[in-house]
């Protein structure tokens, strides 16, 4: 849990096993991976563990993960069935027009608070997040310049923040890999289409895959762990299992 | 040079060093793949020769060119700058609706040929063609049973041939790589969505990157050379140069 101005970010991070292969590298200069978990999901939902544990295992890297707005220990109220969630979250969305801003200093926030501890210095940062993730994640990698790279997607120009996810997108500069399933029934295609375009990263390539919202495959996500992983300069561990 | 019922059909075979260290693999199973030159180029052009040698030396793969209509030397007038060429294929692609057919058959003519050499077995075939490559490959990976993966794009849903290549695309089944030029000035990113979307294959991938229609990336060839090998039973060798 990180504190901000007495606002409780509840946060999880990931380490190497110090004693792990990967320990020659020197603690500063590791990447850390920032994951943003999906809409009705949290901070350790399963895809996010499990992207933790490649990016942590394989590569070396540090994982920070953090509960969204309505999500996870943000819940006054606990638990509650997924479609719950997301409807209490495209409420928030809609009423509250600084909610994207407090997760954008919630996030600056963890981050300070990871780097500030003892073993860990300003190594370079990368962003993995889609939908809900880029929702989030497209306004704080536009605007944290300790982000280098980023993996967004499945998410367009649409909803309540159209217009700030339009003005994120065109200051991006970093290198982007963009996810787009193609029979997307929440952000239709043609809409995740415009934010690509809207990116001016120079820097930037989309995939897409058939399915829809949910049905991202395997192979987009060993995809989005290469890319970050070459841009973040931590290639795979000479130890490390093969994918 | 191989000849189909009294025509010439110009090719090029490129095969592994056999003392190299894909020998030990078995020649008869050894993958095939067809490359599908460029509107203006041949054969022979740079990016062919770069391909064949990436699939041959790193790959352990054979590797077969053959020239398109009006190209290379199918040109009984010889050498035509660039323009002139593919202005004689607009017309010929315009005027001559037998012209995919016949080279589909000149292609399967070609495949034919080398499966029959001594040392060379029905291994497994992929194509890999872009732009005037997917308006004569599409075609052939459609109606050509043994091509088991095929690396496309840099096409739309446009041309004399449109309904051809719909319909071609309507009953592809195998795993395919699709490239889009997002800004491409001679097929428009929304009619290549229009062809992706056209394709029945169950397994399939949309790759767009920034840039006009001759602006393909090596990140988009070395996507396009993995996702082949891989398909198609070719990983890297164990010799082989690290890429």
């Amino acid at each position: 849990v990180v504190e901000r101005e007495g606002r409780r970010v509840p946060a999880v991070l990931w380490e190497p096993d110090p004693s792990g292969p990967g320990d020659e590298r020197g603690q500063e200069s590791v990447p850390l991976v920032c994951v943003g978990h999906g809409g009705s999901g949290h901070k350790r939902q399963d895809f996010v563990v499990d992207l933790a544990h490649s990016f942590v295992r394989r590569h070396g890297c540090r994982v920070l993960a953090v509960d969204g707005p309505v999500h996870g220990e943000r819940r006054a109220t606990g638990d509650a069935p997924p479609q719950m969630v997301l409807l209490q979250f495209a409420q928030r969305w809609q009423q509250d027009p600084a909610m994207t801003d407090e997760m954008v200093a919630d996030w600056r926030a963890a981050i300070d608070a990871v780097q500030a501890l003892d073993d860990v210095g300003p190594g370079p940062v990368g962003w993995w997040g889609l939908s809900l993730g880029t929702i989030l994640g497209l306004p704080l990698v536009a605007e944290e310049p300790r982000i280098e790279a980023a993996v967004l997607g499945l998410m367009g120009l649409s909803g309540p923040t159209r217009d700030r996810l339009e003005e994120a997108a065109a200051s991006l500069r970093c290198p982007v890999l963009f996810f787009v399933q193609w029979h997307d029934e929440l952000f239709p295609r043609d809409r995740a289409f415009a934010l690509f375009d809207a990116i001016s990263s120079p820097d930037r390539r989309l995939h897409a895959h058939p399915g829809g919202h949910g049905e991202v495959p395997t192979e987009a996500l060993r995809a989005s762990i290469t890319f970050l992983t070459d841009r973040l300069g931590a290639p795979p561990l000479p130890a490390a299992e093969p994918r």
